[in-house]
């Protein structure tokens, strides 16, 4: 037994994060802190692992280690395990690293038998809060340890309170109660085919088990996809003595966070319940106080609590996510963490905490998760739009934003709608964690029941998705399909629009509108320039896209694609013509006709981008892309290009290619057919020309996709320069211009020393890379990849978050190569990974001069770009998820 | 003026030949050695680099170092250009680095112009001699130079000689070549829009710029690309006093290879023709006398040439290709370099001139290129169907080999039935460079003229191809597609069959036998099994490509791939019910029918290579391969699963891939349906312990294809190993056995420090990597492949030589990583570049294991195996190509 399995609270602090999770790790730190912690200890992640590796049992040494643990916590807290007088009762709850909401399983009440029942009864004076407590018990154990379905409980009450005529479960007696217990262990023995387990222990170290198997339940290994959590990390046990908040009604308990997590406003921010326990008000079952009317009714207490908890939001310099209960008007604190907010909270929390001086520009830069940014670039309701309509209810601002769509009762519905691109509202009576997926294919969520604190507003917050709970006017009647609010009933389908920040909800679809960066939104969006040294560009190849980026900081376009430009219906004639041209004369004559589309294209992006560098790729994909498949398409195509539809049928044929991701494109076409690239350079010269002329400034950069070798990229450039020195003669003025490539292909990183002699810019196209160098293309990955998620081959998506181990090592390798060939090589990503932060960190770290993404991410890409900057300065710095 | 362009052949010697060509540093070497060589001077390859950095033109300090050395030589020759009594004439000759047969061009008689014509009739008292000469240099020049059509030149001498009713050119007389030397040079004016140049300096300066052109003509660019010599290597131009052949009846010409090129036996052979220029004999436009025969009318001059041979054999230790002239009883050497030879010759001179000391074994092994074993590889008649056919004709035993086919008479013709897979001789009156394709795609090449030098008989030999040449009694018929022998006419598409060793040409086909190796063969190749350290494996999935494998000498299977099983008539119903399947199930019993098949495969490859190692790579290829895509096969489909049609369509559908090569295939299959390798590894298991039962060894390896990650690779693994040992418990008894993997996907090369320790070897699938490396597939590659090649952007095809420079860094990455991580682990190459002698050097020197390759390249692989382990050992040994 050389490790220790094994912490007393006592023993731990808030930096044993790794070993002992969050919520243990909080647990000790606030018991140093003398703060009125019920006493425990902890069994580390490090046993989680372990069991996995014992076949998913607990080991020998470990009971012991457990066992010692137990009797200092019995001696600590005067009572004993089993006790028919004063029995010792714990709770045990899983705590992870990251804390995972809803995701992982509690046990409380844990100790009572038919022996220790007896015990509580008499020492709290209080038969009924006894069996409730045991009844309690049973039922938690057996559906969270023992998977004994709950609804078998559930129905023995519904029958209990039938029997006596009653409607809630506080109005059960002692006696109903005792007979309840009975039927519950008779359900147990049902089930399990044997007795419910009389013994402590063995009920601590099935309980145990049951946290360790959970951490690998479907629900916790979505939650963990979802959030970037490795499977690895293993969850901790907490087993901590009981306190109770059902122990009349100077008992009670509640959640409550230091500010408020959807705006950050500083002051306390939650809810309570009197003569309840905490899954009470996590569960949503019984809407509950707000915690200000506490302040009313018990205001020793309050302020006891308020003192904790900004003692703890200094201590921790964040907002704090606590958990108290009441034990006959006796505070105590069963969990802080740092809570959970919108980005909209987060941003004012951590600007308002520079202002109050608890932390540097730098630490607030951190405490924003970029992704989260994306919230905030969301939509609003337009004002005008929104003063017209008229809300038919109210309910909790749980999650800010706006949405409109149709309404679906179930995730399975709302999942399949969104499948087929329809806006769609979740509305339910209240979630649970088997929601998951719809409430991610959601635009927003709709419950009926819950407060701030419950599943739909928590999950909801963590995914910056709008919703609106506990909108208890709404009558959700999810077998009818139906919403009733007073006399309006909407069915499935019916469009509804709801507003995170105000609760409100509206008939019908309301317009909305981009958010602007103002406020402390701005601040912080200058504190992250100020920090970062990446520069973030765009990938946009129309005038839109260009100008929504510029406003959410865009500082160039680093990808304008021209593919698109050329499938508008008004250029796809000459681009067919050009496609089917049997001759060089032909084919330029095509593309003469392309030239000023393309050239006010590019004018148009300029005059918006001015003075910024703007990036463009030559054509890219395979011509057959252009070309129509279905016999009426071609037979249209041929009656308009005056061929016979033979010859348009066997140019398709002659164009087919078995793997087209791998086939006649990028500069490939331009070493067979060198006149398209020419006109494009063209019309990239003529519209920079053109801003010239205007008195502006504009570099063009051209960019050469699909390069492989030095010869190619120099071959294409000199068609490229020949034609521009063209341009410049016939015009009679210059304009600066640099020509650069992608790297995309495998060995154009391979190869990048020589490459790079060509070239005046990379440009990593990620996506490309990332398809060959797994070999796998993301068309046909589908088939495959899920399989691979699913049997933990594959952590993350490679197609959304860079992987850096394999792709990564390619990138590193040409960035390197390039710099030592050409030291003013500039370089940059411009694949979909440009805007995820991991991504954006690992860029910053090999020293890339800019990542370019789509415009919507480009104000997560320059918060991600700062963090890197900041991490990359002090390793050590602690970021919490 | 710093670098020195010219160099005099007193200047230069044998081991600048990379700056000389080989010729002129041959010409310096001899000059060096005493013997007689016209002098001369040479311009440097340097100089044809820099002719093309200077768009095309010869430089004025070039001209000037010219000059000078052209003074020079006028004093050695004690003659003056232009000199109206005794003027100075020179040829102008290419000569690269490495010998080019009839790819080059040649300028003779250099220096004659109006003037200079009656010095040369003075000073030979040879008028008609003097005026001939001109006559032919106005032509040569002309067509060399100036493009001008040489037919222009040939229809004014047929016209003059009909006038004079003249059949021979030699009955002309010098008044008529007077006359002709005016229309020649009208021609020229005509043509060119100026006079004939008649200062011989500008007539220099032309030809050397017109040498300098030749190099990038597309023959020469044609023959680089078949020989894999890179395009920058230029060509030099020697310069050098005219000696002529043609100047009566004690003056000829010849050339002579010091022993025969093609058997090897140690005696002069080679042929020449009294009274003739150079050209004369090369162009085989009058058939040539056996060298022998000089012996009878020159004794003199043949000994002094037979000595002045050994001279340079033993010198150079090498066999000698020689050219002479004799001029008025005087001998000169105008050239010599190591003789090209067939592989037949080229092993029994090596071995020979071990055997009398002059190289070691070592040496020996170096002289043979390893991929010309080939042409021992290939057929050759059958004895007894040989005794029983009567040869219609004999020509002269030119290239050795037999080959059957049919007969077409243009290199088109046999291009384009080649290509649908007939297998052809292409017969001509006499082979031009024009006709290369047509040679190339020829399985035989039949010429009715010239000798055994000729241009049919160099080209044959250097490509390994049976060749007749010279058969006169054949008369071919070009135009109307026919060839004559005495009564017998034969069209175009009738069979014929010739014997490149004995010149025999035979009507019909016969039968063909594999040679043995044996004699200097097996003597050559024991030494390079003595030398060598790469073990060579095959690539064979049937016992019959096994057993000629092992004939060749395999050391035991790399990659034996399990589809083509799964494509065989009796087996395909099964494997289609098992894609079609729809549970598990199904699955399993479709599987439970290949089952056997498989176990019998193995077990007869297993059988051939009892004691060797066995690869067996498990199913590669998406199962959309193996279902049909016609409307009636997908009918008769439905009929046989008892499925609808609509079912069969719409699988069909579901397995449609976008970019099958990255798609669902290789281990992928196995992570999805695992059931299939287990399938294949019982089968791999079973086969293997039946071997062991009968009292034989073998070690099966079992691969796993198109791993990319350790995780992937252990996940699969797992299964195989839960599958075997489930094989062992059935049959209580235990076979030694290797899991390992390929390498073909980039990330797998980048990873290979991971996979390495889930993998027992590694086999390089330098396919698909090289696919995925590019970025281009190879079915689809050949839209523009060859423009690359064409627009020189890569120098050879990737997927012939593998591309050391790209794909190469990964294979030696993964090496690498891959040792570090486990020392044990084994490594080979199983892609199509596993038997090509560029790509196996390379693999000796990144420290791989073993090579595979298909049967008839395994020799092959085993010399190219000896030369690396050479060469790796003393880097600057000498190697001719």
């Amino acid at each position: 037994m050389d490790k220790k399995y094994v912490y007393s609270f006592s023993e731990g602090n808030k930096e044993m994060r790794n070993l002992l999770g969050g919520k243990g790790a909080n647990l000790a730190e606030m018991s140093g802190l003398d703060l009125p912690v019920p006493q425990g200890f902890t069994i580390t992640t490090e046993a989680c692992n372990r069991f996995y590796e014992e076949n998913s049992q607990l080991w020998d040494s470990l009971l012991t280690e457990i066992d010692q643990h137990l009797e200092e916590l019995e001696k600590i807290q005067g009572k004993k395990f089993s006790d028919p007088k004063n029995p010792l009762l714990v709770s045990v709850r899983s705590g992870a690293v990251f804390s995972m909401p809803g995701m992982m399983d509690t046990i409380l009440n844990l100790g009572l038998n038919d022996e220790a029942v007896k015990g509580v009864a008499e020492s709290t004076e209080n038969e009924r809060f006894a069996y409730d407590s045991y009844r309690r018990f049973i039922q938690m154990f057996s559906d969270v340890a023992m998977e004994v379905p709950k609804a078998l409980f559930e129905t023995k009450i519904d029958e209990a309170k039938e029997a006596k005529g009653v409607k809630d479960d506080t109005e059960l007696t002692a006696e109903d109660l005792k007979e309840l217990v009975e039927e519950f262990k008779a359900i147990y023995k049902e089930e399990q085919g044997e007795e419910f387990p009389q013994d402590p222990k063995t009920q601590l170290t099935y309980a145990i088990e049951a946290v360790f198997r959970s951490w690998n339940n479907p629900r916790a290994n979505i939650y963990r996809k979802l959030n970037n959590i490795p499977d690895d990390l293993g969850t901790a046990v907490n087993v901590q003595s009981m306190v109770y908040g059902n122990m009349g009604d100077t008992s009670g308990t509640g959640v409550a966070f230091s500010r408020n997590p959807s705006t950050g406003e500083n002051k306390l921010f939650g809810e309570y319940l009197m003569n309840a326990q905490g899954e009470d008000v996590v569960a949503g079952i019984r809407t509950p106080q707000p915690i200000s009317h506490l302040e009313d009714i018990m205001p020793d207490i309050y302020n006891q609590f308020k003192d904790i908890a900004d003692k703890l939001e200094h201590h921790y310099k964040d907002m704090q996510d606590l958990e108290f209960t009441i034990e006959r008007g006796k505070l105590y604190i069963l969990q802080t963490r740092n809570g959970k907010r919108t980005a909209h909270a987060a941003l004012n929390v951590a600007v308002d905490l520079v202002e109050e001086g608890l932390i540097t520009k730098e630490d607030a830069v951190l405490r924003v998760e970029p992704s989260s940014l994306d919230q905030l670039l969301h939509p609003t309701f337009n004002k005008d739009d929104l003063d017209s309509a008229v809300a038919i209810a109210k309910g909790l601002a749980a999650s800010p934003g706006a949405a409109s769509g149709k309404i679906y009762f179930t995730a399975e519905e709302v999942k399949a709608a969104s499948e087929k691109g329809e806006d769609c509202i979740l509305v339910r009576q209240e979630t649970s964690p088997e929601d998951i997926e719809g409430m991610i294919s959601a635009k927003g969520i709709l419950t009926a029941r819950g407060g701030m604190t419950s599943h739909a507003a928590v999950v909801a917050r963590g995914m910056g998705k709008c919703c609106v709970a506990g909108a208890s006017e709404v009558h959700v009647d999810e077998r009818a399909k139906t919403m009733k609010v007073k006399d309006i009933t909407l069915t499935e389908g019916e469009i509804i629009s709801i507003d995170g920040s105000t609760g409100a909800i509206y008939k019908g679809e309301i317009k909305k509108e981009n958010p602007k960066m103002t406020g402390n939104f701005g601040k912080y969006m200058q504190w992250v320039d100020e920090t970062r040294n990446l520069k973030v560009r765009t990938n946009a190849d129309n005038p839109r896209d260009a100008k929504q980026a510029l406003e959410f900081g865009a500082e160039g376009i680093g990808l304008c694609r021209t593919e698109h430009m050329f499938f508008q219906e008004d250029r796809l004639p000459a681009v067919r013509e050009m496609i089917l041209s049997s001759s060089v004369d032909q084919r330029q004559n095509a593309l003469d006709k392309l030239l000023p589309f393309q050239e006010e294209d590019f004018y148009e992006i300029y005059k918006i981008m001015t003075g910024l560098p703007v990036t463009v790729r030559l054509l890219d994909p395979p011509l057959h892309e252009f070309l129509p498949t279905k016999k009426e398409e071609m037979e249209t195509l041929a009656e308009d290009m005056n061929l016979s539809y033979d010859e348009i049928v066997s140019k398709v044929e002659e164009l087919h290619e078995v793997n087209p991701m791998l086939g006649h494109r990028g500069c490939r076409l331009a070493v067979t057919y060198p006149e398209i690239y020419r006109m494009q350079a063209r019309a990239i010269i003529n519209a920079a020309l053109r801003i010239k002329e205007e008195g502006a400034d504009i570099i063009p950069e051209i960019m050469i996709p699909l390069v492989g070798d030095i010869k190619e990229m120099k071959y294409v450039k000199e068609e490229i320069i020949d034609e521009i020195e063209k341009v410049f003669e016939e015009k009679g003025i210059n304009v600066e211009y640099h020509i650069g490539t992608m790297i995309e292909v495998p060995r154009a990183a391979l190869m990048a020393d020589e490459i790079a002699q060509e070239a005046e810019f990379f440009s990593f196209g990620t996506n490309d890379l990332t398809q060959m160098t797994f070999g796998f293309s993301r068309d046909d990955a589908g088939k495959f990849l899920p399989e691979y998620s699913e049997k933990k081959i594959y952590p993350q998506d490679p197609f959304a978050v860079l992987d850096q181990a394999g792709v990564g090592q390619l990138v590193k390798l040409a960035a390197e190569k390039g710099k030592s060939a050409n030291p003013n090589i500039h370089m940059g990503i411009c694949g979909e990974h440009g805007g995820e932060p991991q991504t954006v960190e690992f860029c910053n770290n090999i020293g890339l001069d800019y990542v370019s993404c789509s415009p919507y991410r480009v104000p997560i890409a320059r918060a991600a770009a700062a963090q890197a900057a900041i991490k990359a300065n002090s390793e050590d710095i602690h970021i919490d998820k």
